[in-house]
């Protein structure tokens, strides 16, 4: 069973980020920002009754502190500090979820934290390391990669299970990574979209640019919703997972 | 049984306060800064494992979001942006002192969210309703005047029970508010002070710099440790209070 | 004549507001945000770029330091803290003008803190004040209304100019002031909106939504090019007022 | 003739770092903080007061935009970015010194800028770029090492002068790199201190931790005023160089 999860809440103040609520009908999973990259209180909020009312599981999408660059600049932040920024924005989710009958259910760090809790295992234990003290029975979504044994023996070490993400409109390198934005091929058509989440889906593995098949354990799909095109394309996803 | 409590946690980054962890040994109540006026995740934390380590009660000590100005500035918010702000600070210091063994057991309101909520009905049924939806079983601490008869009246209305705070080291004026800072014998000696927690104790009432008799309900003192000087006083004060 | 004005560069790193290019072509003056509401330094400097392209004169947009809250929020800021603050914002934006060729030519406070400078003489003497220690060659944008004569005492005291807005598309009540948002007729159709342009610039006056004739000296008029239909208008706008 | 600077105007808000008075009358350069990792409006202005008062020479001190981390965070800024950002520092502390009779006369980036910048041609290169589109007059102080080569190289290629900046209070390793703080010997004496200034102003070199003399063209010294021993010490330096 592959989950949809979306990326929710990243508006702020006044600059509000509008299809929040019409995605919401069509995914499993909500990773809503905790304020420190997007999402002030007042979104945190609506967001989370929006998530309650469809019954779509609470994600906190924590982030490095960094409004001005939305979390996607990469920080050296020791982990003496980043254990309570993580706890800080997971507890700050979480309250504010129960006092709307929810609760944080998982955590999918956000944007620059994400790619350098892949690349670098040091953040990686960093944040496993204080979901763990929090709350060990939430779960942890990272980069689905053909060889994942490593972050598996350091989440084991934390109690901490894994969720490995993959990506439905973006292609893959044979080494198992996502294609650089930057390069030609990097965004999937529909068809070819489909097509590659249904090799995830029954094959457990995914083609990648070069032609080579790529072994992937696909537990969740990230989807968009910013756009109607991107919207389509995630009812179509939902059609081939099933509901 | 009156309780000391003191404003803490309120060091910020490279900007540190150093003298709280003297002060917890002597107190019952730690107002600790949520991070909106002071209080970055990690001196959260460590405040929090300060309060746990010395017994010491914790509670909230949310502000307008106003780092630049310390939460000392007024701001027309309006409750629907208000109580999701309360919620957000609330709920990251609760889940935080979690991860530490402890909790959030009552909300103390700071600097001009704290005035406002005294001058203003509005803003302090915001405050109340915010802390009924969080939990209605957190007190919050509001400053003693002779009359509270509104204030009581809209705290039930949500089910919240009221700390009455009055203050050691402040004159009084006949109405029941303290003398300004900014006028003559605003601050009291330490033998004044001793004297005024005393009357409050014994009599419930303190006299005002103009000579008369002001009934005050004080439930808990605000005390400081910024400077030993004051930390001095605390323990004078424990002392006339018992432990 | 009466030149046009319009806020632009109110985007914040990945929160984008699309149309500013498209507006620049039909407006004299450009307000640009200086970083305390929206505007942060690449902004500013791209949004100063195609001003200067345009030759669209540069102001400052200044604001009281409120990210979350877009500057809508009054605060109590004393002068001491409030003059520094429109100093560093005017600073930042003149200087980064320079290095692309422009300058700050005027000075228009930004929502809250236009508002309470309308609202409070204390306010507006410090916003002249300010303008006049920096430059008191640049002229304060201003709303227009009956009566001035307050705000220009206090501004020939500084030797400062004002220059007198009015608004295209609200409708105004008897006493000058705009209609507010929250009541029926606040916003004009296209066709009354020309009509007020034209009451505006031929008999220097609006007629009120009760139908009394206000007499208001426009200097400058506030527009909005963030939709379709209000670039429609600009322009039709343009038409009445010549090139 | 070596200079001394000085990191000042590092207070924020309510947050006060004291001595930057008593420094003043003992020092050439003011590097003050913009406002990005420390020096709110109010504190510019006062610390740029302070240095007008005993002709001390100003210079900008930006930094990341990283005030919970104090500027020493690295972040991954591409340059594009980053022009502004600087920009935005500078002419915000330039404009703001000329209201006080002052203005910026160089520039000395800071905490993790400052180290990116010697480690990172890229950085490097984009901190000249941005000084040299503000004002090509304005000097950049940078590290001085045996072989500043490249610097120099990328400097002129952009017509900007390097200032080097050395270090009375910390110890050399052989590479001409500081040792780090966290090594034994990395703080020196005052006796130690006072012997290496000596050694930099008559000899251009320094002896390093393990003996060896480091060549080094130091045109200014970095010193603090953060406590009565530093300010000791600074006299003392004061002494060796002439006023």
């Amino acid at each position: 069973m592959i989950k949809l999860n979306c990326d929710l809440g990243e508006s702020f103040g006044n600059w509000q980020i509008a299809n929040d609520a019409s995605i919401m009908a069509h995914i499993d999973m909500a990773n809503i920002a905790c304020g420190f990259h997007a999402g002030d209180p007042l979104v945190m909020q609506t967001t989370i009754e929006q998530a309650v009312a469809h019954n779509v599981t609470i994600g906190a999408h924590p982030s490095y502190p960094d409004l001005q660059g939305f979390g996607r600049r990469s920080m050296s932040i020791p982990e003496r500090e980043l254990i309570p920024i993580l706890h800080y924005q997971i507890a700050a989710l979480d309250g504010m979820s129960k006092t709307k009958g929810g609760k944080v259910a998982y955590v999918k760090p956000h944007g620059a934290l994400y790619n350098d809790m892949v690349a670098n295992v040091d953040v990686f234990e960093s944040v496993v390391k204080a979901v763990s003290e929090y709350d060990s029975s939430l779960p942890v979504v990272v980069q689905a990669l053909p060889n994942t044994k490593d972050m598996e023996f350091m989440a084991e070490k934390y109690g901490i299970s894994l969720w490995f993400e993959g990506f439905a409109d973006r292609s893959y390198l044979t080494n198992g990574k996502l294609t650089p934005r930057s390069h030609e091929g990097a965004l999937l058509s529909l068809a070819q979209s489909i097509q590659q989440v249904d090799s995830m889906l029954k094959n457990q593995c995914v083609t990648s640019v070069s032609g080579e098949t790529v072994p992937l354990r696909i537990d969740t799909l990230c989807v968009h919703g910013d756009s109607s095109d991107s919207l389509d394309a995630v009812m179509h996803i939902r059609e081939i997972l099933g509901s």
